[in-house]
């Protein structure tokens, strides 16, 4: 569920990732043209292409490199049951209050959370803490009466107005709708999936028999989902449309905490192995678990804005695959030959699951916020400040640019050569405009790892200078040696190898 | 637009399709255990490995190969002023018709339509082109009131009713629409675009700004488009959610025509590259072409159902630019400096676009259909029949199978050896359950390329027996030359190279 973010200003630091963003092609504000659209943004030429490589390395880490693992791409749209089953319909819910002077809506929780916030800073914690307990309760009582006396009694006031004139506490519900068929008697409202793990739940049996599966199996996914935030906001990190990447791993009852403990050493490998630095990464239970969940947490990075969620870890029981059974009273059950030779009873259960849940979107901040750098760099007697994507070569969206040193001499028909050769095995860039320092420039910029430049010598022996976007060093190397040069870096494999 | 289909019953042949989709795991329909969602179907364990190799390949086809395309991926969600700008708010509907007496919809022009394909039948083509112009006209003067009229002059009856009762003619939009913004003054209503094109105009400054892009270039991107279509049928063909792989290329005014001839036959040539054969492709132009285009053709694929669209080539002039840069009060010009350094004034201007769409889900389709084959097999006195998918090796979900021969002796290991071996580089199977010649029907049926059978002579040489999917024929060869041999038959270079 969302939760509302307490800083009021965002972080400096993040407001250069977000100007990066924009100036170098990662990062658009949808419709800028016409001023933008609340909370919603496109990926740039640059972006787009960091966005696949990370949405393509998660397929292959979770399908490719596990038998047990396949895939599937379901659709935004689904059955509208779909979402009364998950609890979607009834408790997808953010408790609202308007203030009647300002006009601002607000979430009752959050402001109480900030008076409780604001007593631990005062020194009371016991009083900030008892003030969230009752909030608890009243919210888990559904007693949105109780909710609206608390702001009340506590005399919260609007920041806005300064006053508490407030309305009711209301329920608003976070899914968006629209209408599917043109067919008055078929027409019917449907939602635009809140998440996309459903879309895995009712697809259970389709995948296990027409695959062949056999528990203990996984289902991966990768696909957008819509949430109506009413507070959306720290750039990227909370959209109202985003990405998940998430992964159902079907299990034998009773076994699911094995299969949780290992999957969370799996996945917080995986981040470190794309080169977030561990002392950037935490664990975070969850110490209050979602009606559906035996055991939870986070896989937490330090953004600018401080440790917050990128990947959850939830072991979900039987709730979802019982809710449908329940509901579209189909069987979802699966048929444990290996119990039945094993002669023990109950061959046909509904297995438990357990969930990683990474968004994509996050992902790519976090990726984009580890490899911001800033340094400076003496020569002689200046110094000088470089800043560069420090991005790991198998993610970088383009992989090497290819600089001829001038414009004339036949430099540019020899580097066309290097780009035509290379081009059918990686994503590069020809550039022949302006000094070479300043292409280099652009290059560290967008994060290009390899610069290679074509000058006078490489017509004569057929070596070419190779820049390290890093080190900034430079060596020289023959163009046949290129291909496995990049490749050995950019390669998904490097990778691969540090998660066995 | 929409156009609703003739052919009342579904080809034998599609039906058949469909069963195989289903049954090893390439779609699925929608929530299926709620009895499904109309027109709305996912894409199963095998079906989201496939589809991937083709947006894959389409990627790099576009961007990759070409210095002067670059990616872009824009949400779903966008201001509701891009479709007021594009025309799709106000005339991006489909006439319709009720009959009160049955209570069913219909598209008024397809029923004048069909009624005009009764008189061609009939032998009177004539009086059928003359209907077929006189609705044309009405329609183009959004005589809506004439349309009903002529409808009841024809004595149209509803197939279902058998009557005439009919309502009066509707506009019907086929845009889904929703609401964003929980707070009552930001709430609005915005639309699930139909068309991923217009993501790439309103981005058009900013990717060639940022991109220092020079005309002539293009933007390439994959994503979804909704269409709340009155009819969709036909499988996949026609849905209410779907894929779309649009590159809008921006030229200089006067130059489109050769630019709209190089990519339609540059996109000619990747549909045959992949495996489709020439005679099931064609060209078919449009004699009349919508408001915003000065050429248009559609590339057709003989479907099971006939020749249908796959994908458009547009020449869109700068229709789209314009109505945007008079809307949004932004200047969306090229400031063309080659020009500029020719001495020819008039350096800045709205660049004409040449757009290449596809549907992706339509591709799917077609290479779905093109590879779908039936075999007769003769094998001393007895024959039986085959089914198997001719996939391109490079796009089949999975590239090989490794089958030991038997459970025991060792050869699951050994198996297993070369599986973890092979799987950095390949998505594989491995599978041990049943007799080989089972095994070997299941891989025929998803399109797997290559079988590797691990026998008893394995563990003595270290060779395997490779089986072809398409000839059946085996050929032993050591496990270490496996890896270079299945990576010349499934690497996009070798489709790379007939597009050059």
């Amino acid at each position: 569920m969302a939760t509302q973010e307490k800083t009021p200003v965002e972080n400096a630091q993040l407001k250069d990732i977000i100007s990066h963003a924009k100036e170098y092609g990662f990062i658009f504000p949808s419709s800028e043209i016409y001023d933008g659209l609340q909370a919603v943004y496109d990926y740039g030429q640059m972006g787009v292409e960091l966005k696949n490589n990370i949405k393509n390395l998660w397929w292959k880490s979770m399908t490719q490199l596990n038998q047990n693992v396949v895939g599937l791409d379901a659709a935004i749209f689904m059955h509208p049951l779909v979402w009364k089953a998950s609890g979607h319909v009834d408790s997808f819910n953010d408790p609202m209050i308007d203030n009647k002077d300002s006009k601002k809506r607000y979430r009752a929780d959050v402001l109480i959370e900030e008076k409780a916030a604001q007593y631990e800073n005062e020194g009371d914690k016991a009083r900030g803490d008892a003030l969230t307990a009752e909030m608890g309760k009243l919210l888990e009582a559904e007693d949105l009466d109780g909710v609206r006396e608390l702001i009340i009694r506590e005399d919260i006031k609007c920041p806005i107005s300064g006053t508490a004139n407030w309305t009711e506490v209301r329920q608003f519900n976070l899914m968006f709708s629209t209408q599917i068929g043109s067919v008055a008697e078929d027409s019917q409202t449907i939602y635009l999936r809140p998440e996309t793990a459903q879309g895995i739940f009712v697809n259970f049996l389709n995948v296990q028999k027409t695959g062949r599966m056999k528990v203990p199996f996984g289902i991966a996914q990768i696909g957008k989902a819509f949430r109506n935030e009413i507070v959306a906001r720290q750039f990227i990190f909370r959209m109202r449309e985003f990405e998940q990447m998430e992964m159902q791993f079907f299990v034998r009852p009773g076994t699911e905490m094995e299969w949780y403990e290992q999957w969370r050493d799996t996945r917080r490998k995986w981040h470190e192995a794309i080169g977030i630095p561990a002392d950037k990464l935490r664990f975070h239970n969850h110490d209050k678990l979602a009606h559906y969940a035996n055991a939870a947490l986070d896989i937490e990075f330090q953004f600018p804005f401080g440790f917050k969620e990128v990947e959850g870890i939830h072991s979900r029981t039987d709730f979802d695959l019982t809710q449908h059974q329940e509901l579209s009273r189909k069987k979802l059950q699966y048929f444990d030959n290996d119990l039945n030779e094993e002669g023990k009873p109950y061959g046909n259960y509904v297995p438990y699951v357990v969930e990683t849940s990474v968004g994509a979107d996050r992902l790519f901040l976090m990726v984009l916020c580890s490899a911001y750098q800033e340094e400076e760099i003496t020569e002689g007697d200046s110094t000088k400040s470089r800043t560069f994507l420090k991005l790991h070569p198998a993610l970088a969206p383009v992989k090497a640019a290819i600089l001829p040193l001038t414009k004339k001499d036949g430099l540019p028909e020899k580097a066309t050569e290097i780009f035509e050769d290379l081009k059918y095995d990686f994503n590069m860039i020809y550039e022949e405009r302006d000094s070479i320092g300043k292409r280099y420039t652009r290059q560290d910029l967008i994060g290009t790892p390899f610069c290679i430049a074509v000058d006078h010598q490489t017509l004569e022996d057929n070596t070419v200078t190779v820049r390290d976007r890093d080190t900034r060093e430079q060596v020289r190397m023959p163009i046949s040696e290129l291909k496995s040069y990049i490749d050995k870096a950019v390669n998904f494999k490097s990778i691969f190898a540090k998660l066995t």
